[in-house]
């Protein structure tokens, strides 16, 4: 039935005279939706007495999968941030492990979501086969008890070199396998590395589950906060909290002088958190180690948990679950 | 007819018992032809004496929309990366600008296909709405005679600020009259500046018109490198040939003391390269005057023409245009 909205929207963009007109449906978020809102704005002012506003939250109430939460999982925490390159997976991948390291008795899972170009196996140094469970045919995945309960992600499924070149509803098929057909088991927190974009990852995500918070990673650098700004009013849009900006890459130590050199900006992530009225979460500075043991797929948090860097994660990890809310029962 | 396909394919994707099997079809590029091929594994073996390549030749060929060139263009250079935050952006803009400044009897356009976070707007500091041409409604688009003759962006039609949230099908629409309804006049080069990942943009690109080569920009990080390789393995499978590597960021010169350091790695690219049987074709260093001058508008090649960075662009667009076929007259 969606596909069919679908598909009249597109037509419906398609037959639109001006692309303006078509672009003004971003602001709606859901295609049935912004479909609908279209129409209303061309051939109907709507009931008298209820605001353009009003109207626009009932039809895109109307027009949304109804959002479930996954199996035994208590909360559901985004990593996102417009722009790819920022730092995202390495961020989210410490984050989760942040979050076991500073309260062990919570069971932290952490989903890469990044369909095209997944880099959670090789950040995470793991490989192989999920298992397959016997009663559906789903995967099962792999269990690493000493730091993350579960993980899961398109790289366990693909040839390492293989590209994965997938239209949108191949995508949003295999993201309602991954969050539905995947025995997270029980957990804390789920993390999930998404995808750069404000596309069809991003749009499956928000309205198959219920998301408890948003982290977006950004670089000081004017281009990336653009997008990061993107993001996160993304996010507003289909009410999912922003718990705060991460500052990445913010300043680099030369290892030989230890001048300090702002190569991606200095404080442009403040700025954004500021005009977004949010705070920022965490400043994460640029460290030659902090790529090395993510190359070798050895996270800071794990492999030198004492460094300034490891720590900075660490912080992290504990802002983001100060802010989130207190999980149901 | 091809969403009939895609909802085809989809539904197999859903009713398929285990995913390995679907993601099998990741081999095939076109959906249509993934889905043909699928059944054809499943249901019958094809005509004896065929060998399954030349069958999946076939069936792709049939399933493939027509290649049509834009009118005016002789030449389509594509700038890819698999990865988003490697500079891709920043080197098309220096590429396309590199073109032009090395030939001034050349012209060159730039269309930045990064629907979801177009950049290219903010690299060249251009602003304003495109015009609206009298006999098609299809917009003209702000000419700049000094550098570059046209140049096109999703971030000339919206808000510098505004969350572009399309599913796939949407995308597709936008490329299309982004490659066809832009009045891109008498072109030699046009460069297209792609989006991360291997989607949908991508294959709408590839598959809509004739493109003469693919330059991959990587870092020499190993998670980009993955990334760049999973690009430059797309662009084969749909014959597009990849013209050779750009390796940026690779070195890191401090200001205080000149000591280089490789945050991202040293020669990743080159070893990818070679594995890839493609050559180098050219090293950017991670310069802080590149991102200033990006963030400014103002790209190296043309604000900085005598610096090492700007030297290095303008050696990478004299290495793609060697590169390129002779264009047919």
């Amino acid at each position: 039935m969606i596909y069919s909205r679908v598909l009249h929207f597109h037509k419906h963009v398609i037959n639109c005279s001006k692309v303006k007109a078509a672009i003004r449906c971003d602001e709606h978020i859901v295609i049935s939706a912004a479909c609908r809102k279209h129409s209303v704005r061309f051939k109907s002012s709507g009931p008298a007495g209820q605001s353009a506003q009003e109207r626009q939250r009932q039809h895109m109430a109307r027009g949304l999968p109804k959002q479930k939460p996954i199996l035994g999982v208590k909360q559901v925490v985004v990593v996102a941030s417009g722009k790819g390159g920022v730092g995202k997976s390495t961020t989210a991948v410490n984050l989760a492990l942040g979050i076991a390291a500073n309260d062990s008795s919570k069971s932290v899972g952490l989903l890469d979501a990044d369909i095209y170009g997944p880099s959670i196996p090789k950040l995470m140094n793991l490989r192989g086969n999920p298992e397959l469970t016997d009663s559906m045919g789903s995967e099962a995945l792999p269990r690493f008890f000493f730091f993350l309960s579960t993980s899961m992600s398109m790289g366990f499924l693909v040839e390492e070199t293989a590209p994965i070149v997938w239209r949108g509803l191949m995508v949003m098929s295999a993201i309602e396998r991954l969050l539905r057909q995947v025995e997270w088991g029980q957990l804390d927190y789920l993390v999930i590395d998404m995808p750069p974009g404000t596309g069809d990852v991003q749009l499956s995500i928000t309205q198959n589950i219920p998301i408890s918070g948003a982290v977006i990673v950004s670089t000081p650098q004017d281009i990336a906060l653009l997008d990061a700004r993107r993001g996160a009013e993304m996010f507003r849009k289909v009410n999912v909290p922003v718990l705060g900006l991460v500052q990445n890459m913010s300043v680099f130590h030369c290892p030989n002088c230890n001048h300090k050199t702002h190569i991606f900006g200095e404080d442009g992530a403040t700025e954004l958190a500021n005009s977004l009225g949010v705070e920022v979460l965490g400043d994460i500075p640029l460290h030659i180690n902090i790529r090395e043991m993510s190359d070798k797929g050895q996270p800071v948090v794990v492999s030198k948990p004492d460094s300034p860097e490891a720590k900075a994660y660490l912080k992290v990890a504990a802002q983001v679950v100060k802010r989130l809310p207190a999980p149901s029962a």
